[in-house]
């Protein structure tokens, strides 16, 4: 027997995908960051209920040190940022949640449902219902529903050779602050601790960035970080059929920081860190100054780090000219 | 602290309830069995997203003896069987699978996608995502999504004193096999055995039964039966303000055998088991004769089994014209 250690997650998903029945007309592909379901049964161009489940798992997701509140937030932030890769407003959350005996205290039952509701509510969205059982370990998968035209989806699949290839943020702040909460070998600044561990406690779906995006039509394609930003952009290049340039990686500075103190590579953390919620995209040239003016508009930022090119590989250009490759490698369950 | 075993699973529930900010104008009240979006954004009548999550946990609702392909489809049914229980077709699911190391093998993440798959597929629904992660115990949360006109949704709380209460099946199965399953020290003939086993690993959602009673309009009110018999009839109660007085008990035969042979109670088995994916519901007099004629024209059956009262008590007739008080008791995770 295979063990799904040597499948690891992915290979799970692509098992899913290999031997479930398909919905036939799909309006999102299966692997997409988020599913989709016509409304109104037209072909094409109509509405779409959209669609998407996430699951936190406190073992491999929740650093001992994240309090409950935090940690149930964080569920429903995994989630939306999907929503927000895509440029669609969540509407209602279900939740699932198991519950350990150790946590079977009111006390922590009103914590996480607050850490839930306030999730929500700050990306707009309501939890309409729920279930609940017990669990060996803290879990919680978000279910998240939205309305959106199908037209107006940044699919994954988009990319030309020639786009500009940009970010929404800068990198590697939860690579260094997970280091730091899980090894106290690690040191960092005070005022860097506080910023790298809280990139951890209380990360970002950049929601207003994917609608403003959304609805500028710039965008040829998107996903967001999750999983590590080497990893969206080899899921760009394998979706999209492009490879990418990239003239710079957008290293936090406090990671920069970090690294020079620790005596690791910045770019690492920041390329093959995960658990990051930025948002990966690329953007055709002449619609470059719109994209950028339609996110700084909703103060966001967008950062230009390369381009999409023809050849299906993806390199750093570094000082001198020398190319750098870089691999296919993030953050991913049952391999570690 | 107070202790989730004190509060019992619909404790958290309720603690849910109260301290989420709940969306304006829900289509369906908080606690029933379906939560429903506006999908058209009119005030009333309109389009509504239908929306539902069940978690499986195997530790309590997967019995050792269960293969992983019927653990997979319980978790669809049990799902499917809220929308039943509003007259809502399924469209798609979402599967949140946590997976233990124990069952890390491709043969296991096979049985059980192709458990979820033709559980779906067998109610006209498609998986369409799906998340996956680590965790103790296998864990299968399925979020379905459908759409309905609100008109049609057969909610829990239109039952008037003088209706027909009625259910789509007998009871007691469930909770005669699982004891069957669990204790090698209750008997059953091979026959009684392999039926009430079969209960336990095979349940069915009264799907075309609530889409034929969703459609016929001749429904005041409905609920499935999932935590029992006795529970659906307090809530039923509870959500529409009246009693209910049985004329009888609707006990499966092979659970009459079951109980005569091991000394227990026919009756309770069917109150208080639990598990079972039966259809408890209302019918104004005057329809149903329709109602009836709606659900055996698809293949079903409609058994009248008492009244809807004024008073808020709910109570079995008996021979001499005894009454018996049915408790509010049922299965309830955290309190066993």
């Amino acid at each position: 027997m295979v063990a799904v250690d040597s499948l690891g997650e992915r290979g799970i998903i692509n098992l899913l995908r290999q031997r479930l029945e398909l919905m036939p007309n799909m309006a999102v592909p299966f692997g997409d960051d988020v599913s989709a379901v016509s409304i109104d049964n037209s072909d094409d161009g109509g509405e779409v209920a959209v669609l998407k489940v996430d699951m936190l798992v406190a073992k491999t997701d929740v650093p001992a040190k994240m309090c409950l509140y935090d940690a149930a937030r964080k569920a429903i932030v995994m989630c939306v940022s999907d929503f927000a890769s895509k440029g669609v407003q969540p509407v209602a959350a279900l939740v699932a949640l198991g519950l350990p005996n150790c946590l079977a205290t009111v006390e922590s039952v009103v914590e996480i449902v607050d850490g839930l509701n306030a999730a929500a509510r700050e990306y707009g969205a309501y939890i309409v219902g729920g279930d609940t059982g017990e669990t060996g370990d803290l879990t919680i998968s978000v279910s998240l529903y939205g309305k959106a035209f199908k037209s107006v989806l940044m699919l994954r699949d988009g990319a030309k050779a020639g786009d500009v290839l940009a970010v929404t943020g800068v990198f590697g702040k939860s690579s260094a602050g997970l280091r730091l909460l899980l090894d106290d070998s690690y040191v960092a600044s005070s005022r860097a601790r506080l910023v790298l561990e809280n990139a951890v406690f209380r990360p970002v779906a950049r929601l207003v960035e994917g609608l403003a995006l959304s609805k500028s039509g710039c965008v040829s394609a998107s996903m967001d970080s999750s999983d590590g930003l080497a990893w969206s952009l080899h899921e760009l290049m394998r979706m999209s059929n492009v490879g990418f340039t990239l003239d710079l990686v957008p290293v936090a500075v406090e990671t920069v920081e970090f690294a020079q103190q620790n005596g690791l590579n910045a770019e690492s953390l920041a390329l093959y860190g995960g658990e990051e919620y930025e948002l990966v995209l690329t953007v055709p040239p002449e619609k470059w100054d719109a994209a950028k003016k339609a996110v700084e508009e909703v103060g966001g930022k967008l950062i230009a780090i390369g381009r999409a090119t023809e050849h299906r590989e993806i390199v750093l250009l570094q000082a001198g000219g020398r190319k750098q490759v870089i691999n296919h490698c993030g953050y991913e369950h049952f391999t570690s």
